[in-house]
């Protein structure tokens, strides 16, 4: 569990120096509160957000066997090879913005990818096809989880950006979220990479199948267990490690978010340690964040997972940092309040 | 007046080579359109973002006697030496993603600011009260625009961003939108820096006073002339220098959208440089950006100025010419395409 100390004078502190700042209160909106929040999280008036971290998990689904994804199953071992390569969208786009890489295998089907570069912490060769029995078992559901604490206790930097791929998975990440909150599977259920409507119809159907199979509500380790992925897992313990270490954690697009709901679950507390980056465009995200209470900072249509968004809002915290740190007040600029 | 040939062939190829990517088509959503842009304003399909400029002007207007603003006008000033001191919002943000700040005297009141960083391009000791007559003359409204114009055009880098500060410029900025595009001043008319019920419906009274003193619909350097403010005029021009030399502008809020509508109708063809950062808390923001078809990047309920906004478009453009310059395609990275 995490161990905080509320502290009522802080908070009361950072709102007054916020406040104090030479703009018209309340005029940087949503990076005000984001500053809040790392300070609150930093327990400092001067927070820092120089280095930040992306964390890529990849892993393998059965249920990718179903016809659930408009890519085939071969695509997420030549992903990891673009990431490695640096060829990957969230590759150039931390590139661009000074945020260094991990690729991490958390159980790519096939035999294990030989890169000095790759992060080796196979659960096994892909999951289970949820559709006919437990994804994974408790065993190897609590190993992928712990190797992700480890992973995200030891990412460099003050806030962490956690990113996935895993051909299939938006399928797991819709039922994780179906189990946890109870919201219809025909308002999580999305296109993925590119589902057609008859593509579509047919993940509905496999995902309705697979969810009769257990309780209608789950715990966070149940959910894991039967419908997860050992990227999600070990994301979700990437998340609580991170979170635990003082850490700001960039949660990404639809999956990162499942990911983050399943974390929450497992370590109580870890909430304010997370920024949700951005919506996606997939169907099941607006949803699940609002079912979270959850507002993201950015929405830019995109739907592509890697942790592409959560790279994107590490300039907003950066530039919310920032503002609590070096801004001057009216009193020490000798600005004129207003009138 | 801009000269380009459209280049359909350009086009075509840009748009082939994003859907090439190492990504579902589609799937990097603003990114993606935001990327077609920056190749065809560069004319190639490897697009760099590597330096982007601030350039904030500052200026005072007569209106701000009739109690249009929450603070007083001698905050213009105090804010111009914030600036050069480095501790304002626009400062410390820009610092924290690399941008470099320059700060423009278009016309602050009183004696010139003597300081070694100020570039002094003072039209005059602030604009005279239009609520009673021209805000400034014929000539004055071509200087300040001239003035921009070249500072616009050698501007450093790629992307060039504006802000501005200017106690009672907004009131200037929403006559400009309400004469150049014929919304309503109810619609367009906010709070500003923060003016309670009473001072909101004072402002809609002088601004509904001043716009009968004039035709209901004027030209943009009619508009100036009669409303404008020596920092909006110059950031107009300022505009049009900047994309006549091919850059990236990045428009701010609601007043640097004003004034990119009075560049749009000074130089017709700047638009495909214009790139619209966000959208404020401003009450006016929204409807006239709906007006001019723009569709911004960003919604962070911030209500600044200063070029605060348009800064933190800064890295989705990077992200966006590197994805297209940088990412592997399915090809070159032999990633399997859909099934």
């Amino acid at each position: 569990m995490i161990h905080r100390t509320p502290d009522p004078a802080l908070e009361a502190r950072v709102q007054a120096a916020i406040d104090g700042k030479t703009k018209p209160v309340g005029s940087l909106g949503r990076i005000e509160t984001l500053a809040a929040q790392i300070a609150r999280l930093q327990g400092t008036l001067a927070p820092r957000a120089d280095l930040c971290a992306l964390t890529i998990f990849a892993g393998d689904h059965g249920i990718a066997v179903a016809g659930v994804s408009a890519f085939p199953q071969e695509v997420t071992r030549q992903m990891v090879g673009n990431f490695l390569a640096g060829g990957a969208a969230a590759c150039v786009i931390a590139a661009s913005l000074g945020i260094e890489v991990t690729v991490v295998d958390a159980g790519v089907a096939g035999e294990a990818i030989a890169h000095p570069a790759l992060v080796l912490r196979r659960i096994g060769a892909g999951t289970q096809d949820f559709s006919v029995g437990p994804a994974m078992s408790s065993e190897d559901c609590a190993r992928a989880i712990d190797a992700g604490r480890i992973l995200g206790a030891e990412a460099r930097g003050e806030a962490a950006a956690f990113g996935e791929m895993g051909i299939g998975n938006t399928a797991s990440a819709t039922m994780l979220a179906h189990k946890l909150t109870g919201l219809d599977l025909g308002i999580l259920t999305g296109r993925g990479t590119g589902l057609d409507d008859a593509g579509l119809a047919r993940k509905l159907t496999v995902l309705r199948k697979a969810s009769a199979r257990t309780a209608d509500r789950l715990t966070g380790d149940e959910a894991l267990r039967e419908y997860g992925g050992f990227e999600i897992a070990m994301m979700a313990g990437a998340m609580i490690g991170a979170a635990e270490a003082g850490r700001l954690v960039l949660v990404d697009g639809f999956i990162a978010t499942a990911a983050a709901l399943v974390a929450e679950t497992i370590v109580v507390g870890i909430r304010p340690a997370l920024v949700f980056a951005h919506v996606s465009a997939d169907a099941g995200h607006p949803p699940l964040l609002a079912q979270m209470r959850a507002e993201p900072l950015l929405n830019l249509e995109m739907r592509l997972g890697e942790g592409t968004g959560a790279l994107l809002a590490w300039p907003l915290v950066q530039a919310a940092a920032a503002m609590l740190r070096d801004m001057a007040s009216f009193a020490s600029a000798q600005v004129s309040t207003r009138g």
